[in-house]
């Protein structure tokens, strides 16, 4: 199997979201191939046997601080143990008793069939769970679990990368403070955090880096080895300064020496920097670290089944741009609680309005440029992509195929944890969309 | 504070025991000090202020893969945040409910008096706390919380590296396995695991791993370059290879270089290598990785209140000879299954046999030679101190003062955490051990 692979090389370029992914360890994973990568059975972690025996044999070996652990299909072990592979923060769940989910299983939702874009026949959405690689999905409905499987590296007490799905967190947490006039989003970023003054970053407002529409100097094209994305990589690597790299160091440092490129404002340019620096700006407001937020404000709140971590950097600050790792559960209950406008069983854990704030939406105008044509009419908010469509979907997503979508009018949380080999959603959209919509049309349906 | 700290230097021969904290990043702690350290209120970690602050002020910054992280008082901090400078792996609790304690706190232990040795004056169990900088004590008696309080970095929710009290750990997973009669204590450990045959491991028995009697060229000298210590300390630190070293990695290829030295069986010499091979050797038995076993075998048994975790090398090979950390009342529920002799809550959870072969001591010939003077009359089995006292109390013990002390006839378990600016328990145990011995006589007496 691995002889197959290697035949595999990466195309460098292709890959604009890969950014999460190559600032783990200064590489890019698998981005696309002109083969046809392993399928999602011949790529089984399990199967492969990654990290098995004592010792694992040399070709199963993942050693720490080496690019290799995050390169498909490598990667669709690590998903499941980042923590292995470096330092770690955690979100504490606090000691409080876990709030158990009712289930109602549904397991006709397995059949349910639509047609991909583009294409001229149908699918099932259990076709689509091998087609997309799901290590985990799980699907709520009017609050209940209808649906919950778990393939590849995970289960239900396991943990997987959230990659940038965490930017919804960081940015919910942001709205919150907004909501509570604790943030001010018009403030001028430099005004809240003067090491940012002289930055690119400097005369944006906390609004634009939360929506994304700062404009700044910062290339991910990664056959450029003098591109931003490998400063940033190398910055925000644990490891690079062992290894001799004498540039900034960690996200903070990092987010100093951003240039500015434009004007603020005008376009929505998806650059993971704006979740770090949003990181800092409500550390900085709150004096508290982001998973420490995080979980005062709502991991300890929401009965979790497990304490979630971040990945940090070498000063021990968390990824706030996609450092995230949690159980599938707990990811529901969190898109549950967006879902109930920030109430959890009959309690307001957050304001009602942080979430209509995000779920009003962005400018779609300002989306319109961002280059992605196949999300027409879509705009990005508070970290949330808003889809605008007749339901009101909007959905957290990350790298390799993580998503949390939340379906209001079918009263519907989708949250589906991944190990796709390529890293950018534009690789499984077109399956995913549709599979979700069609599960959303048949909950609506009263099953 | 500081400054007064600043004066303070290392002598690095004073302190046997150092090696955990060693390992842990290839530089000894704060070993001995001719000035007087600052006080545990001196150095509390929360009022001096490390890693405070977006970002902490550089004085108060620890990088990861810098060795001041555990050099006193930053170690202070560091001993309830071992993940967040370096890579770990979980301890699942699992998902099922916690098991809480019973409460019948008891405040009056706190004016426990009791004569330190070759004291002349007496001291209160309250003062001991601050003399031995402890972060977390937790007394049970009768299976119910009878004294609790936390300090330092530690909180009810955190969690605080066990250090060597990890051994015993892998020392009970091992008597477990012989009980059920799936570990042979005679074989030799080369029949166990091929790729030890030509060490100096190769000929000892199971049985002189898990009690320490194995006679091998493992020099702790601190201050040699080439003492054996540097080496291995070179090998367990997942960073090392990253900074140009290029000597055995991990503590599999570790241990494949040690050398014999002597005759196996004669005489107990504490070295945290033996710890290692057994967690090798229980692994290769069982074909789990030792933090899979402890969560399959204990940690998901208990209703433990947190997942706890293993450090790990560069391998992803958990550190088995002392590098746990864990919530103090898990540690507690923990002591609580060994004073049961394996029962909890009316279960079996493990062998009696296990507990019984760890309570029946070891050699206390073999101990005597082991360079102990304090400990008289006491031995080492299957991991664990027994003192063969009156109670025949035994304990799990961990440099700058970690514990698990049992006294079964006083039906007492006693957990502790601490920070104390000296590794070897040498300088806590002179008040520690009799402190211990007052609360088991005061709760004999009935309260």
């Amino acid at each position: 199997m691995l002889t197959k692979v290697n035949r595999h090389h990466t195309a460098l370029t292709l890959c604009k979201s890969i950014v999460l992914a190559a600032s783990v360890l200064s590489t890019p994973a698998l981005a696309q191939t002109q083969d046809q990568p392993l399928s999602a059975q011949e790529s089984d972690p399990i199967e492969m046997g990654w990290m098995q025996g004592f010792p694992p044999p040399d070709d199963r070996l993942l050693k720490i601080g080496s690019p290799d652990f995050f390169q498909f299909p490598a990667l669709r072990y690590s998903v499941c143990h980042m923590r292995q592979f470096m330092p770690t923060i955690p979100v504490s769940r606090d000691l409080k008793p876990m709030t158990p989910f009712e289930y109602a299983i549904d397991e006709q939702i397995s059949d349910i069939t639509f047609k991909p874009w583009g294409a001229d026949t149908t699918m099932t959405l259990e076709q689509t769970l091998q087609k997309t690689y799901t290590d985990g999905i799980l699907v709520l409905h009017d609050g209940e679990v209808v649906y919950e499987h778990y393939f590849g590296c995970l289960t239900e007490e396991g943990q997987h990368a959230a990659m940038s799905v965490t930017k919804s967190f960081t940015g919910t947490l942001a709205s919150i403070l907004v909501a509570e006039g604790k943030l001010n989003p018009q403030a001028k970023v430099g005004s809240i955090i003067p090491e940012l003054e002289e930055s690119g970053f400097g005369d944006a407002t906390v609004r634009q880096v939360m929506d994304m529409t700062t404009a700044l100097k910062y290339d991910e094209d990664y056959s450029d080895p003098n591109s931003e994305i490998w400063i940033y990589s190398k910055a925000a690597n644990p490891y690079t300064r062992l290894q001799g790299y004498d540039g900034p160091v960690g996200y903070f440092e990092y987010l100093q020496t951003v240039e500015k490129n434009g004007t603020h404002g005008e376009a929505f340019g998806y650059r993971t920097i704006n979740a770090d620096a949003l990181g800092w700006i409500i550390s900085r407001v709150t004096g508290k670290s982001v998973n420490q937020l995080l979980s005062d404000r709502i991991w300890s709140k929401l009965g979790m089944e497990q304490s979630a971590y971040y990945q940090v950097d070498a000063h021990g600050i968390p990824f706030s741009g996609g450092g995230l790792s949690a159980g599938l559960r707990d990811m529901a209950r969190f898109g549950q609680l967006i879902l109930n406008e920030g109430r959890w069983h009959g309690e307001q854990i957050i304001p009602q309005e942080a979430v209509a704030d995000i779920r009003q939406g962005g400018s779609q105008e300002a989306f319109k440029k961002s280059g992605h044509p196949k999300l027409k009419g879509w705009s990005y908010r508070n970290m949330w992509w808003i889809t605008h469509n007749a339901d009101g979907a909007f959905a957290a997503r990350g790298v390799h195929g993580q998503t949390i979508y939340i379906d209001p009018t079918a009263n519907m949380v989708i949250v589906r944890f991944a190990s796709h080999p390529v890293a950018a959603n534009s690789a499984n959209d077109p399956i995913s969309l549709p599979a979700y919509q069609a599960v959303a049309d048949y909950l609506k349906g009263g099953k």
